[in-house]
């Protein structure tokens, strides 16, 4: 596999990966240490709250997206980090035993604008279910290493 | 402690809480689960590169605003979950053992545009360390409930 830098980035590039399953435990688990809400950490309030179940903290679902990106995204690749999101929406509750699946949009791509060793892709992430409903989008700037220019 | 709603939150209102410390051990476990890249989960690797040293995972730092909102802003409030964030920065990197706090300002409240149980409140949310560095900011949108009328 070759290694994935800046220059491999365009606008309009698809993909769609990754394949995750957020279980009851795991959702408590994480919410227990992060976003203790009872909508997040309790199966019985929650049953008879707006909701109408158990559903993942938001922070749970970002970041299960972030494990997709650089299991598939970014394992090979010059990332640098990111300077941040642009916008993220939680479009509807992601709830237990979900299978989540991710797609990815290359918004634009630009050089950085003070360091000519990186550039930043812009990307548009979509968090669905196995039935295709939309969970979370979310756009976030993405730092990548230039390519190495080959010794003559 | 008086229950939190909807109403008692309006624009221009400044907090500052929370208190927590990332360790080295911490950082390393949960980029190991999320955001396995280097520079999150190898402390050696992470020495020689572009942050020189380890950082904690964005989805770490967020993730650990969220619990000092959560303990300090939304407890005994009446949160309904976030349709998103308008934006996030991760200013600069988060290294293990700086002790982060936040600091959170009411940007704009508004009723719910289709719904009049609950309404919105726009944040600006600001986490820095112990000498006051800015580590990221994030502009969210969080719904709570309005306030029941009282029988007369």
């Amino acid at each position: 596999m070759t290694k994935r830098y800046w220059e491999d980035f365009s606008a309009g590039q698809v993909e769609e990966f990754g394949r995750r399953t957020l279980t009851e435990d795991e959702i408590i688990e994480f919410a227990t240490e992060f976003d203790p809400q009872f909508f997040h950490t309790d199966p019985v309030a929650a049953k008879d709250h707006f909701f109408g179940g158990l559903i993942a903290s938001g922070w749970h679902t970002g970041s299960t997206l972030m494990r997709m990106m650089v299991d598939h995204q970014f394992a090979n690749s010059s990332s640098m980090g990111s300077p941040g999101l642009d916008e993220l929406r939680w479009v509807s509750p992601v709830r237990p035993n979900e299978t989540l699946t991710a797609k990815s949009e290359v918004l634009e791509t630009h050089p950085h604008p003070k360091r000519d060793d990186r550039g930043i892709v812009k990307f548009r992430h979509t968090v669905l279910n196995g039935d295709g409903d939309v969970k979370m989008t979310m756009i976030s700037n993405v730092m990548f290493g230039r390519r190495p220019e080959e010794k003559a």
